[in-house]
């Protein structure tokens, strides 16, 4: 009799963006003329830069052509497209990182989920409260929790609150715990960490043993010059940490699909007879074994982002999503409403107005300006209160729900 | 102190295709002028089908224009295709399989190994020898299994042994077992199943409460009329049976990454508390918070293989590579060497001739005739004496292969 993984049924059933989905078309429904603009997920709008294009219909090209047609390529990615991340993102950068450290993907949030398949069942795991749902619902999946309280949260995992008293960067745990998600830029609250902030996570990981998990799917977003974009810039982090890297929101591949993760060949773990065993190999096993590689075409997609066409098209793209955030910023601050983050992130993170909770204000901004954003307590219990809206839109959508806000909570 | 998945130090370190590459490599070099031929790996070598081609450069376009831009899709794979494979891989052959039942993938290599996720960890684990690696190794992984045995073979698992006395179809077992790989047209054999035998194997399961994981990979090879091509052309497979199929084999999609997993609204496995849980909610929970997607690039390629030029040049790439396969036939016959599959399949099963071990074969090819295949025994113990040629080359290689091992062993 073939049994299920029961601890799938320990995951809520409610989902943050479905409950949205049903009530934005509740909403729809009863306004049929309304004209709704969504500031809520993190999906991209522009098109893909032209130098990205022109790769991959070059690619199409070569894989209906005997000559250059391409078959399984490396599990691992093409060397070319390895050296041109390492040269680009971390030599450039100072980061001592080599190719053969770099596992092309289809994404990030798959890495984030699979990575933990080369990790023991015992490790003790910490997330941020708020926090990207993806790292808690793969280690549920993974049986890695207990059941969920009332409050939401699961048992087991370790919950480390961040708010604007301690700037959206959570303070480091006093009790030792093995597995450390930290995202930065932060989704969902668009908050940056110091250089200072994480040396003192690496320096904690280092003499715990532990391991951090660090999405820098938004790095790209970062603006001042003092603020890291990879962890691997922070001294001993070689030692203790992988990284997460996406080309989703830099160059728009949320569609076209294709990502990376950095696992140094320095990083160990520990074995059950308690020796020390490189995770490199394990990861490497795991990806030769139950990956088949990103598309050729995409990942010469993904090369033309390092070209110098590509590169000029890339910093366009961020700057105009970090020209949408500047204004969300500013008009809201200019209504009275609190705002964090959208300075080096395509993310705002909203204090909601009088005291509303998170939904309240999801259902006012909903009904009175026909705007959809995402509610902060979907997130984590700690997000009760604040509000995200996402720079990802056109300039005139953004101008006008920036608008509508004014207009309906100016005081 | 963060552990590792201690299951992974239960792999054997020596693969069968690096041992290949190393033999191949060591050649090479004391004999660089040796004229290599490959029928080694199942990797196909003719450039995709032109509908494929016209269709992602169209995609390509769309992807560069704001209006027809895509950003994340649906995780489980975009309607359009989902309901053309419908149609005409099921529909068409008189199964019973909805569009929201298919699962777009990158892989059937991946969906092999990440369908585990959704099971027990107390199951027993059927699978035949020889046998597709990955079904092995990636239950190794997930802790299914004891250590590795001297012969090679798993503790726990169960091996049901494939040859020529059986057809290279396995007996049904005595014992219960609740997860059975099977694979047709077979991966290393060539064999293909009869309506009669898919028969015994889903009333077995029915009558178990055990899954058949069903790898369809090569059904486009199926010449044979009365052979079923999909699982679901059984009777009662609805309730016992998850199948993968996959576009790398018939439209040459092995580099540019697309497949499909099916599971039935209706197959269930039993939770902990002993309640009937069915599977496909868990499998779209499994690829909505682990997977994103496939590009929609690729996916409007594979759309394109359902067009009528897309048919007719699938068609034509298949006929290619079985008439390789008949040429190996014939010629190995010929030769007085046993040959089984290459009919209905990609792959021939070569008797290893004079009682050589399936390395010595190896060898044996490599250095007489300077041909590469893959020693029958790396599939499993009972595969030693067994060696597997692809049919996946130019005609004027498969035929310079056939007359140099005609001219080395003919009798």
């Amino acid at each position: 009799m073939a049994t299920i993984n029961d601890n799938y049924l320990k995951l809520k059933a409610g989902y943050l963006f479905p409950e949205i989905a049903r009530r934005v078309n509740t909403f729809v429904e009863a306004n049929p003329d309304a004209d709704i603009i969504k500031l809520g997920i993190g999906d991209v709008t522009e098109p893909l830069p032209q130098a990205c294009c022109q790769a991959m219909i070059k690619a199409v090209e070569d894989m209906g052509d005997r000559a250059t047609f391409k078959g399984y390529g490396p599990e691992q990615g093409y060397g070319w497209l390895r050296e041109k991340i390492v040269a680009h993102d971390f030599q450039a950068r100072g980061c001592q990182v080599e190719a053969s450290e770099i596992f092309i993907s289809d994404g990030s949030k798959c890495d984030c989920g699979n990575i933990l398949d080369i990790f023991g069942k015992n490790n003790t795991i910490a997330v941020t409260d708020p926090v990207y749902p993806v790292y808690v619902d793969t280690n549920v999946m993974a049986g890695h929790t207990g059941p969920a309280k009332d409050n939401g949260e699961y048992q087991g995992l370790v919950y480390l609150p961040i708010n604007a008293e301690n700037r959206f960067t959570a303070e480091i745990p006093r009790q030792p715990v093995d597995l450390i998600y930290l995202c930065f830029p932060n989704n969902p609250t668009g908050a940056v960490a110091s250089k200072e902030h994480l040396q003192a996570w690496v320096d904690y990981a280092r003499q715990h043993g532990s391991i951090l998990l660090f999405d820098a799917a938004y790095e790209a977003f970062i603006a001042d010059p003092a603020i890291p974009h990879s962890i691997y810039e922070i001294e001993g982090a070689r030692d203790c940490a992988i990284e997460f890297r996406s080309f989703s929101k830099n160059a728009g591949f949320t569609g076209t699909r294709c990502a990376f993760t950095v696992v140094p060949k320095s990083l160990k773990g520990k074995a059950a007879d308690g020796s020390d065993v490189p995770l490199h190999p394990l990861w490497n096993r795991r990806q030769s074994t139950k990956f088949n590689g990103v598309s050729y075409i995409v990942q010469r997609g993904a090369e033309a982002v390092y070209s110098e066409a590509g590169q000029a098209q890339v910093k366009e793209l961020v700057r105009f999503y970090l020209d949408n955030a500047g204004i969300i910023r500013a008009q809201l601050t200019a209504a009275g409403i609190g705002v964090y983050g959208g300075v080096n992130a395509p993310y705002v993170w909203v204090k909601t107005p009088k005291g509303l909770s998170s939904w309240d204000f999801f259902d006012k901004l909903l009904h009175t300006c026909n705007v959809v954003g995402t509610p902060g307590s979907g997130f984590g219990a700690a997000g009760e209160g604040y509000f995200r809206l996402s720079a990802f839109n056109s300039r005139e959508q953004v101008n006008e729900a920036m608008a509508r806000i004014t207009r309906a909570f100016s005081v």
